[in-house]
């Protein structure tokens, strides 16, 4: 059966697509970049920032919600949306990838995964089922099935029976999914690790399955660029051209204009807040540790022609004081420079795309980056 | 010689006093609270919402900008406003109770405070004269006299000697000041400790130098209230009406209102910053702990009465959740829920004052307080 479309292409450029994905909290411009809310707040930021740094969507993560503050008391709050202040479209992960990461004793089993809070050390199940439950609890747009992401390198066998679990789970993601709201949407996973035919199998049993949306996962997990994107042509031409194609955890802002020009319409990462909370800043000129002591006595700002405030008004010895001093201040300036940038990036995408401009776009942003930053004063 | 006044009565009621303070950054209405914004930054908050918050003056310290990045930098980068972004006036401390409280190895002499760097350990002399030289360095608008504070208790031989110390520090700081633009301020402190005619005698010496305006020091060190009032009832008799007069390191609304009431006219104080990142919310109802599980599920806002945003609109058990999961929003929100608090608080003051109805208002306040914090739900 298949599901409802919210998906409307407008435009594209070779493989590279621009579009509109409409949700229940608002329309998403694709390619689009989701900053991650880990766990119900955007680290640094505050939302209205998020929003005015050209933020369409974001992630929020399941497994730190379920445990903190819990589900059902978000859903009693009137969803993570209300809860939060945030009150645009928003995007759930499973829970899966970060009860592998993050928990303890934890065991994979054919019904579910249990695990051992990280927070309180509580014993806690979750089943597929019980991950949309979750997803569904919090107000999730777009949820997303449960999988299983094995680390790499891993052996083929590894692969290929944790690509398979994750396919009879997204069936019963699915079926779990099918009493939702008809405005939500469900994507499916695909997996298969670093092995050509398992993401192809992967991809095509999830095609048969039917989803709203198509994600491939388990990449960005330390592999070499090339094999990320060679993988994301394995996958590309199973998936339906009509549904938005969303590649999870990435990336760089070259992972992100290498994965567009693919066919990818949807990205998150922590990049952009954790390397701000670490003192570097993305610009225009590649990315600068504002640590360096050639920042101290620089009264420029990052990138005099940005069209974030901060990002054009503050000088870099300002930015260079507050990250050596370690004040809060610089980590909330640089994450919301961060995000701005990814933004402003994936706007500068957009509108190459429906001009059919991009290669063009992709060739100057990377000139750009190879110059490197503007000289030392 | 007599030093010209930029300070101006506006209305009296009883002994508590409103007016405006002119400075080179812009006016400062009194009674004033200046938040501190330690090296050169409001810990979790962007300027913007200083301002915002209705803050007119902030207090930036000078010993640990001296130590990192520098006087001599700074000025070099145009200034601390030009610096920091902070375009309003700006008070900055001498460095005196800070290298007491701070540093290492300090050792007090007639000419100089010798000590340690808390940062990278070089040893640094702080004169009087090199104190004005660094606050004209960093361009304040308000420069303090170097002073000793004696923590207490502590033997009145002590504190006399260091009263002593201190006023042979204002006729030197004074002297230092002479040449500075004639714009901007300088303010001797009254010392003395918990003992009332060495108190008395540290105003009068004060007075025979001639200030802009008029502090005391060496309180809100952990004595009780009623001493420290005691202390300003020594104190603002010997006073001249005409100069303003500020309780530095105080402190609590409370303790605001009840110095206002003897006739202070400014304040400083790190609590609403830093009790906002220990999860505590200035309000209304007095202070809020928002880390106790009855906020956990309560939809309401802290005080849905209140002109700031953050404190009328955002829910307590997102607060709550903010607070127990050591989000950074947490400290950023209550910070500058904190702030705008403090500064409505001076905003009725002020507005008492003029219309005459001081008491009335004070006794409001400290009912509401009484009252305590809304049922829990």
């Amino acid at each position: 059966m298949s599901l409802p479309n919210h998906f409307e292409l407008l435009a594209t450029d070779g493989t590279a697509r621009t579009g509109q994905l409409r949700t229940p909290h608002g329309v998403v411009r694709t390619p689009a970049f989701m900053p991650v809310g880990t766990a119900g707040a955007m680290k640094g930021m505050h939302w209205r920032e998020v929003r005015d740094a050209g933020t369409d969507i974001v992630l929020g993560n399941t497994y730190h919600l379920m445990l903190r503050p819990g589900a059902e008391r978000i859903a009693a709050l009137g969803g993570l949306q209300r809860f939060t202040g945030w009150n645009g479209p928003m995007l759930t992960d499973s829970g899966g990838f970060q009860v592998m990461s993050l928990s303890e004793l934890r065991k994979v089993g054919e019904h579910a995964v249990t695990f051992r809070s990280h927070i309180d050390g509580t014993m806690v199940e979750l089943s597929p089922e019980r991950s949309i439950e979750v997803q569904r609890l919090l107000g999730a747009d777009i949820a997303m099935q449960m999988d299983e992401c094995v680390r790499l390198p891993a052996e083929r066998a590894d692969i290929e029976r944790a690509m398979q679990l994750s396919l009879r789970w997204a069936e019963r993601s699915r079926r779990a999914f099918e009493t939702a709201s008809a405005e939500t949407m469900l994507f499916g996973i695909a997996q298969g690790g670093d092995i050509p035919d398992l993401r192809r199998s992967s991809a095509q049993g999830l095609v048969d399955i039917g989803f709203h949306g198509y994600a491939i996962g388990g990449l960005a997990v330390g592999e070499p660029q090339s094999v990320m994107l060679a993988m994301i042509e394995e996958v590309i031409p199973l998936l339906p051209d009509d549904r938005p194609r969303y590649l999870m955890g990435v990336g760089t802002p070259d992972d992100i204009l290498e994965a567009v020009v693919r066919g990818i319409d949807m990205f998150d990462c922590v990049l952009p807040t954790r390397n701000g909370r670490h003192g570097m800043a993305f610009t225009r000129f590649g990315q600068i540790n504002l640590r360096n002591a050639r920042h101290a006595d620089d009264p420029r700002p990052l990138d005099e022609m940005s069209s974030w405030p901060s990002a054009r008004n503050i000088s870099r010895a300002y930015l260079h004081h507050l990250v050596r001093s370690g004040e809060t201040l610089g980590a909330m300036l640089l994450s919301e420079i961060n995000v701005a940038y990814y933004q402003s990036l994936m706007d500068g995408i957009r509108q190459a795309i429906s001009s059919g401009t991009f290669s063009r776009f992709r060739e100057q942003i990377r000139s750009d980056w190879a110059n490197g930053d503007i000289a030392p004063r």
